[in-house]
């Protein structure tokens, strides 16, 4: 497989692009990450995300502390080039590593962010 | 109202913030654009969606030349407090401005970034 769909992709000044990833199923937003062309490359070949932390500087398979894998369904461009979508089956249903199913958790209500998702799971548990 | 809700938000050494816009009923991300505070602070108190335009360097209230405005339904923070998750209702049912209902209309298949979704409306006729 050539790798010219890597080229056309605009990466940053840092050589990343934004991804999103949502729940194939039920359309939930789950998590909000980056990639280099290494893990979108990986992510493609292994079936499962591969992101680049930032904080960390080196590649992140998504669950390989917490077992929280996200299995790729499919993987979606936008017009511009520079933004993914990734369509994910998010194994033990939890993206967030607060232990909620999205890192999206919060809403804006009378002027706060409120909570209005429950920890599914104690992170000291998912983290051993 | 006070406006701790916005100094709660980690900015960008830019002090932007990305935006996923995505259709409150349907689950479809249709958008991804960044805010600054003061876009952020206008979408709440106007209820439609103003971002921040880099290329433009300049308040960009989507839909001011397209008619395409975006109603804001729900506004959500994820947990590094460093991404927003918009929840809107998309006017005329095109946000990108290649007439599509979404920006992500390319998926990756056989090593191609293939077209999968269909131009509503002729850009040439939404932007006179």
């Amino acid at each position: 497989m050539s790798k010219d769909w890597l080229a056309e992709i605009q990466w940053t000044a840092d050589g990343l692009v934004p991804v999103i990833a949502q729940q194939y199923d039920t359309g939930r937003v789950v998590m909000f990450a980056w990639m280099n062309p290494e893990s979108l490359a990986l992510s493609v070949s292994e079936g499962f995300a591969v992101y680049w932390s930032r904080s960390r500087q080196r590649l992140w398979r998504k669950g390989e502390e917490s077992g929280h894998k996200q299995k790729i369904i499919d993987i979606q461009l936008d017009c511009d080039a520079d933004v993914i979508l990734l369509k994910i089956d998010q194994h033990g249903g939890i993206a967030c590593h607060t232990g909620r199913h999205s890192c999206f958790y919060r809403s804006l209500t009378d002027g706060e962010w409120q909570t209005t998702e429950p920890v599914l799971k104690d992170p000291e548990h998912i983290y051993k």
